[in-house]
């Protein structure tokens, strides 16, 4: 939350020149994102969002997340359009980092969004997956379901302690999940993080989806039961709001239906994705690298979570 | 450079109504100012900078700065106009902390301001020392030369482990200020505190002054000659620009010619300010607080610095 790339005066002239933009009047430092450092651009014809990529890994991957962001805007889903350089290209090297820019958005994200906001963003989300229905780039889920054992293997031990009785649990959900997990579902093109934070509204309708950069292709309802997970429980996790997730999904449902094998698979999908949430935040919370500049999130959240998804049955129970 | 209070969506509700502002269209953290949190807010109607004060020591002192502002603003001088609650406040209280919100200022600060630029902001200085000759609240200097010998006392001893020799050389500088620094030049609000961050620009117009809170009652010249420190050394503060010395000066005296106490008593003045600065830089440096969340900076700057003022004759050394 905080901006660790200071720009020179010559840094910002560079970006300036290497987009064809015009005067710039406002360029400040916004404390938004967890792992890159965003600034606020405008010039006296629009306004931008400059970001700077400071975790370089997924650096090879922006073509991926940029041309979805990019995709999605030119198929009328509020998402950021990136700007592309003079030179055609959708980043820009300063200093041996990598930069984008953005339309800026207009819009804030609610801390707890309410019922119709919760309805518009499902809707929002059935139209992101029909609208990159045939974004030709490919990107397969290295935080999915085969990822799981290995990411349990490296911290149960660890997360046994923290939580006991936890490793038990687990172990059952990861069988569980190795044993049924659907294998066909539709799919193509999911967010896999549309957490309230990044969705931005006006009033109760979506202004902006943001944050592309764990999209990948995988189910579409695994993206549905991410977000029944991050949108629908009570705070700290513990019950589940059935109000919401009848929004959730009746708003995703008015604009891609799901089909029965969708609907079945829910519970398992749930879990899958309250397990992912679980996994990463307690390696974060047991392993904090060195250098990262993450906040640390409760994983305690997750484990609620993740019982009540056990013992769900069907979508029912999620307000289908 | 960050955010040090999360606001709930009633806290920016209630903040919405108590200013009577209309929807809010935009509301983000931003990467500004080193001890209070702001937040850029947005409604159909206007933008606004919503400021939390962090630091509590101040707000009993906001009305002054804070009317300061709003005088400047009023007399057309491109500050921040503080926007009044409902209720004719100021400033609102949440949660136990004050806050306020004022109007969007365009433009930004270039880390190094060229000459036109540097010239700009004299006349602005200038302009400030007018509009406000009027201004009827006052406030005493606490970080004038009457507090400098308590400020040095306590940290004399570890500042010359720090810097060797640094101990003689400023017991010399207090010793010559409390002897010759000037009883009657002309006076009245002065910023104290106009480093190249709290000017704004647009091109090289200045758009904004920002960062009120050293404002005190004290010399008019002092107020250029603490601008002569911050604007107008060569990076790492060895060498003075005389370039940008001239420019500054004859802005200023564009608007407010110096009389002649004041020319003759400016390397003296000069001298002062670079050792107020040095003064909370040691501090800063040698004593972090614990709760701090300042930045620290390189106390060092500013005895190279005293060294040029000490050596200086007149205004002529400035460019003047």
């Amino acid at each position: 939350m905080a901006v660790y790339t200071i720009l020179s005066d010559q840094d910002v002239e560079f970006i300036r020149e290497a987009f064809g933009l015009g005067a710039i009047m406002t360029f400040k430092g916004i404390a938004e994102g967890v792992q890159n450092s965003n600034y606020f651009l405008e010039t006296e014809d629009a306004r931008y969002i400059l970001t700077i990529y400071e975790a370089m890994t997924e650096v090879a991957e922006l073509p991926f997340f940029l041309g979805a962001t990019e995709w999605a805007a030119k198929h009328d889903l509020p998402t950021a359009l990136p700007i592309h350089t003079k030179s055609g290209d959708l980043t820009l090297n300063l200093n041996g980092k990598t930069l984008a820019l953005c339309s800026f958005l207009k819009g804030f994200s609610p801390k707890t969004p309410n019922v119709n906001q919760v309805k518009s963003a499902g809707i929002a989300l059935a139209k992101l997956h029909l609208a990159l229905e045939n974004y030709p780039n490919k990107r397969s889920n290295d935080l999915g379901p085969k990822a799981w054992p290995k990411m349990w293997d490296v911290i149960a031990e660890d997360a046994d302690k923290f939580e006991t009785g936890v490793k038990k649990l687990i172990d059952e959900d990861l069988k569980e999940i190795a044993q049924n997990w659907p294998q066909n579902l539709p799919s193509g093109f999911i967010h896999a993080d549309l957490f309230p934070d990044n969705v931005l509204y006006v009033g109760d309708e979506v202004s902006g989806l943001i944050d592309f950069y764990f999209g990948a292709n995988d189910f579409f309802a695994y993206d549905l039961a991410i977000m029944l997970n991050a949108w629908c429980f009570l705070p700290l996790g513990r019950e589940f709001d059935l109000t919401k997730g009848r929004a959730l999904i009746s708003g995703y449902e008015s604009i891609r239906p799901l089909n029965e094998s969708e609907k079945s698979a829910m519970p398992l999908l749930a879990r899958g994705a309250a397990l992912r949430f679980f996994l990463t935040r307690m390696k974060d919370w047991l392993r904090p690298d060195d250098g990262a500049i993450v906040t640390k999130k409760d994983p305690k959240e997750y484990s609620s979570r993740l019982a009540f998804h056990r013992a769900a049955q069907s979508l029912f129970d999620y307000g289908g």
